[in-house]
């Protein structure tokens, strides 16, 4: 795989990182592709934790007061500076996190995306004027910028998730602090070198409103506790959300939590089979089942179980595993040994609980020294604890049911709440999956999968995925502080809800 | 004053509390009045609160598919109800929280207030349509029901605060379970009657829509840990949030807190000062000091400090102190002794910080046998650790300033952030006092004091004041959870982003 | 028929309509019920208008400075006494309009609803706050009142029309001079002493908030023309609307208009039919098929046309007519005998386009003297230019389609633009019907008829229809008039889009 | 002036305009700077106009379903294309409609501006979810495209007008037939040129999204008159609107009227006055005083009347006049005579009015051949006609007042309701003139200019006016027809408003 990690040296310089940057350091990075060594970077050393906290803050003081168009112009511009990286930017997330070509694309896209939608809100941030109950009386409500934010990300999203909260934060008057998973640092290091380039065009920023922690999880851990970081908008796995958040509430501070998923289809006997196979492969095996919005759980009316299942195994088949840099390849590498150690543990469970295993092996041949594996459909007899538990990895289990009513019930009963959807033609199910009585989930869809939000809406679950809500509709106030307003521009003093005091 | 206590029974007569009910229980309640004894009301059993809970949630079954308009009519109903009751109730808050009967009354006003805007927002709850990026697609994002909300009251607003949460959250299709303050179980258990005859008069809702719970802290705990609450409305310390926010945190709820204040008002050099007095008087002893906005601080422009503070010594000789029931009272009763000790302890913390004292003794003759003080007035050389203490308890700091930049500084250089005000008639001023770089409370006001918002702004504050919003704007989205639905209505299956995957 | 004419008499004391008021006037009023004279009232002399527009302007200065929630307190008052005169005013409807008393009493639960309705958004009446482009400066939009609405209405809702225009328009801050049909002055005249009974009770609201112009023709040119009432609201036919908005346009009044609609329903393949049939019959004879939303089209897939229509006949031949205020009657009279021959000149020009006609003949035995007609059934072989024509009467056309997408063009394809339905149980259908390519009407329903909207949604229609909106979602702007304000409270004076002008 | 003469002929080749598109035509356009002609361009013959619009229509057809981020795409492109152009398009400005270098820079600045905005608002085109009263319904108002939007410009602002409009129009689904002033065809056909080359990049788009209309009133008469052009947009004087208004307004179009404003400042005796002056310098002499936003009356407290207008003479002195293209000039040309013989007509008549003018007089020396006027001030004992009546041209009337109240009463008693300000330092006077009780106006600003607003707000006034709003806040809305939708996703058909119809 020579080849392979030369074209990964080309790709970090076109994305300006240096040989010193890249080399010498403690933070050995390597490719889920072949697990050849990527580079070796320098940890942000935990002794300047504090003067980085510090610089966020005086970043702050003045980043608040420039006006949010003039911020919304910064955001403008780095849009335009991934326009020009996107396929740089593209090839590293599949160098770094194992993405197939068109989903590393896509990722820089979804940066792009909300970079536009980032500057269209720059000029909004809309509160309200609202009637007061008092003559001479004014009232309003206005939203000002929170201060810094803390992001930390997963290796999944190692950059669209940094980019819907900085360019938001941004936006909102925030500055950043940005903690990458461990795995997946280059890509963090490309995005601050392109930040930079849009701050260079942009002129009379403060200095630091953006700094990136390179290394492990002392790092995160300071974040969190710090005082001076009023928003931490942390994305990964259950177990993290909750050992962060009772740390930043016990000091009062807000986070925005993207945590685990474990996003189930139902599938009705109206359903359109054809669309429904398709979606089903794609969200169950994109990114490897690595996504937080994967298709994990498929709960199919019993009347079509039979023939869905085997036109899925048919499609399994076929699926092309290998480098993800390579055309065609659909599936590429897990990120690491744990992650496929992970799966066939899931998969033994499974078969303990009475589950049917199709597909989970292990893919030597034709492969690079990664961790490929073989997407795994488990028809299950129930809904049991291996189901229940979110396996980052390609596994789909496959549970029947007869009535709608119980399809619903089985989704809404695990306790992660991202990601959910439906396929029917009938619209009376359609509807119901979208009430109240429904899908208990942050996204609820219908004939698309749990997988792929667009960033116009509001992105995030509930229960143990966390309850935040990042991207679009008004996931920007997370970011920012509420104030109500009241002026009297009269010489009376009149008290609400019409007490009286006169001294 | 045993007549006054023959008024008490009558009026709890008139709430509908039977003999049984305030008799025989295991805790005693007193009025600050005098320290008589109202009543011995039966505690709930800690061995029963899982069975509330059980009840909640399947109340929440049914009452979540109720329409939202046709749940705004149960609260209609209420508005009516309190409406009737006001007098009696606003009476039974005078005895038991101690306070003024034209503030006794004002609680019960903003109760009604509420519901009839909760009524109106039973037809709106809205949420968004969103263009979608996919051709054949449609983007919606809805708000639904969260589940049974836990209400933590304080005793100093015991009934409204109660209001503010279950009037929403009824007509945001929830359920309550409300936790009183042990100070004051009958104003809880009157609201509750209250309730019922909404309820019946409404008809065919579900049983246990609203349960209260009479007793001490085990069963605010309970409460806060269960996870069959997925929202936790509490009121109260900040160091009564600081335990609760992490416990709910963990479990993935959410909270809505409102803890202490520290509010202050800045009072420029061109304020009309008769107005600044009036405000000033109002805010600080109003409620004998006992609200979370009661002003504590007031930052004096140098130039006007001497003038200022001589008026309103003048006006706090004067002020009436005595039973709240009596005509014309307008300072009446502290909680309880331990109050009392808290503000004289204040009181000599402040002399030993260089404070000068005005006020502040305990008042003995011709008032009842409760704990009656002046209220004082500190004139402080700085913003000492006493002066970023919350006391409860009507005393008031002043501080002077020269620079109006200095005076945001000092208003802002407090842990909590619930309410601040400006009286100034400079534009200037009062603009720069309301931007990003101005107060960072959650309430700022011009002109008027920082106590008595009304109720169609979002109440609640930043920092140790814990973020919560309660009332009016779009305070009501954290009674419901937010579902992004992207509805796919073609026979084609684009995915976000562009991203391609044709299997 | 002497014992109806007694009733009518008590509904008219009921609601303290005086024998003077009720007798010797220029104005007749009859019943459709059986023609018999009900009043002669006193019309208001054209003579008199001027100082009418003068009163309410005097009233407006009032007014909109008085606090909105204030303003709604009347408005809820006003809901308290309709509640009170429900069942009067729902008679005097059926006496003065025919309507049916299910109808009568609907209608004026749309009264209550919509006062429920504007006491909430009288806290609301939501401008924006805006991030500005210039530092030191603050960007906000705030709503004011507009003055003097002119509200003109048609005998078919008599009396919800007005109320869902002046409950708005009098939160809004405006005052209101309302032109009712000339058939309906009595009910016009019970609303306003209704709303005197509220505004007795309120206290102190200006003279003049409401008043009401009984007579004819001139009286609506007046208000039509007059530069002291910016708003007009109009409800009646397009002739008339096409009549009053250039009128209105040229002096820049804002028009309200409400015209005709011409309203159908697609019947897909997959619909349910017990509740089409069920909905199409409410919808097209409800009213004596004088709604504006009124199902007068009805476009049926081949493959259940038949049973469709069939079964529709079946359900016609069994519908009683006859006194509206008889127990079980579903039909009651046109309002007049100009109604009843256009009745008949219309299937007569069906028939003579190709239509067979099912019913519409008149019916005489067992009925009143008024105007009662068989409502018909017309199946049609195109959508000719009857069908295309709104005939203020219960006839239903049919017409048959293969292609969904030829449903949609045959409902798009008359010049009116209120109300559209389609009844299915596919998903595709129903969300086709609601897209841009759908249905062009201002109200698309699916699986339930074109009539009887809920007043938390916009009513109102596009094309001939006139484009206005009523009732709710943010249908009051339309009673106020918009302000955007900068307010530069820095020393600077920085001009946008980064013009330079230095002096 | 051969020199500059080449000039524009280089700036248009740089536009892509050719000499054949420039020679030739009937339409002789001539340059306001010195009368010198730039082009002789073809018109659009009449005959050819209902293909134009036929054209719309089909292109409406298929771009009403492309998804509106997708359009804002192609607003992003041209927003680039923009950029690009910037520096060619501001120079042709000037030279067509004789702005100065600078204003012709931010014009297109402001188109730029727009487009950033227009391309966040693809993403939102915001509906309501919306809570229904009926059990097993959902109700949603969507927002769909209207149609083809007919744009009339004029000369003051050539292209960002059409800018404000097509951006949002075409971001919203619908095509834009553009009739520009007779006077600045250049400017139009560049920007045609423009959006073609944005087209090109986007790729996909119908033919004929986008039509320039190039002639006289004809064209504007047919464009006003045709069914086919749901929203007709134009912006001229108030004669204009009151001819197109009634003719839009018997067709049941909608109209978007940005007509004649007659603005005024109100100086408070506390004002920075330094600001002041130059506030009203820019605002009344910028642009040569044709801005529809133009300072035309300015009402001063009686106690600082005599300095201001001391000093604004002494500033209007120094004011460097000429050649708008030449450095340092801060008034160029009148756009021809007849504007400087209405100005001195103008003159005349205040002074038989009653007022003194200083200033007025036509400048021949050291500037081109153009019509180079001295801005006017005019001191005017009373508000007379001629300062009710707008005169596009650099005359600014000045009169005094002693109190608030009377100033506001002055600035509202015009017939024009377009912008207005208040320079004060004072609080209450600040606030009051927002206030219902306060400017009449659509826009109402503190401390700034009447002129000049920023694109994040709503742009259009009130009264001769016409009510039109553009650009920012909600004002997409007019560019799109609201749809009300109630879906019934149940097996029951519960009526609205609780009646009973069972047949």
């Amino acid at each position: 795989m020579k080849d392979i990690v030369m074209t990964a040296q080309t790709t970090l310089a076109n994305l300006d990182l240096t040989e010193a940057e890249l080399t010498g350091g403690t933070l050995k990075v390597t490719s889920p592709i072949d697990g050849g060594l990527l580079a070796e970077v320098h940890e942000t050393p935990v002794s300047e934790i504090e003067a980085i906290f510090a610089r966020s803050k005086a970043a702050f003081q003045a980043w608040r007061t420039v006006p949010a168009p003039r911020r919304g112009e910064l955001i403008r511009l780095l849009g335009e500076e991934l326009r020009e990286a996107k396929d740089d930017l593209g090839a590293l997330v599949s160098w770094e996190a194992g993405k197939i070509t068109s989903e590393g694309l896509g990722e820089v896209q979804e940066m792009i995306d909300i970079c536009d939608f980032a500057v269209g809100l720059s000029r909004q941030l809309y509160g309200l004027t609202i009637a007061s109950e008092r003559p001479g009386h004014r009232m309003m409500e206005t939203w000002h910028p929170a201060g810094p934010v803390g992001v930390i990300s997963a290796f999944n999203f190692p950059v669209a998730v940094w980019s819907w909260n900085a360019a938001l934060a941004l936006v909102c008057g925030d500055t950043v602090i940005w903690k990458p998973s461990e795995k997946t640092p280059l890509t963090a290091m490309a995005c601050q070198k392109i930040f930079e380039r849009a701050l260079a065009r942009f002129g009379d920023a403060p200095e630091g409103l953006l700094q990136t922690l390179i290394g492990g999880a002392a790092l995160g851990e300071a974040l969190v506790a710090s005082e001076d970081v009023p928003v931490v908008s942390a994305t990964g796995s259950t177990r993290m959300g909750r050992a962060v958040a009772p740390i930043v509430a016990q000091r009062f501070g807000k986070c925005i939590l993207e945590l685990g998923g474990n996003n189930a289809m139902i599938v009705g006997p109206s359903a359109d089979l054809e669309m429904a196979v398709r979606a089903i492969v794609f969200s169950a095996v994109g990114t490897a089942g690595q996504r937080c919005t994967t298709l994990r759980r498929l709960i199919v009316h019993n009347s079509i179980r039979e023939e869905l299942v085997s036109r899925l195994k048919k499609a399994y088949s076929g699926l092309p595993i290998g480098n993800p840099l390579a055309e065609g390849t659909l599936i590429g590498p897990l990120v690491d040994e744990a992650s496929g150690a992970a799966m066939t543990a899931a998969l033994k469970a499974a078969e303990a609980e009475g589950g049917t295993v199709f597909g989970g092996n292990r893919v030597t041949e034709n492969v690079p020294a990664g961790v490929y594996m073989e997407p795994a459909i488990v028809e299950m007899p129930g809904q049991s604890d291996v189901v229940k538990t979110e396996t980052f990895a390609p596994i789909l289990y496959v549970m029947g049911y007869d009535d709608f009513d119980d399809a619903i019930a089985i989704q809404n009963d695990v306790p992660q709440g991202l990601s959910s959807c439906v396929f029917t033609l009938n619209m009376r199910e359609a509807e119901q999956f979208l009430t109240a009585a429904g899908s208990d989930c942050g996204i609820a869809n219908v004939n698309i999968g749990p997988s792929g939000a667009e960033i116009g809406g509001a992105f995030g679950g509930e229960k143990e995925t966390g309850g935040g809500r990042e991207s679009g509709s008004d996931a920007w106030k997370a970011y920012m502080r509420r104030q109500t307003n009241t002026v009297n521009y009269s010489a009376e003093l009149p008290l609400a809800q019409g007490v009286k005091f006169d001294i």
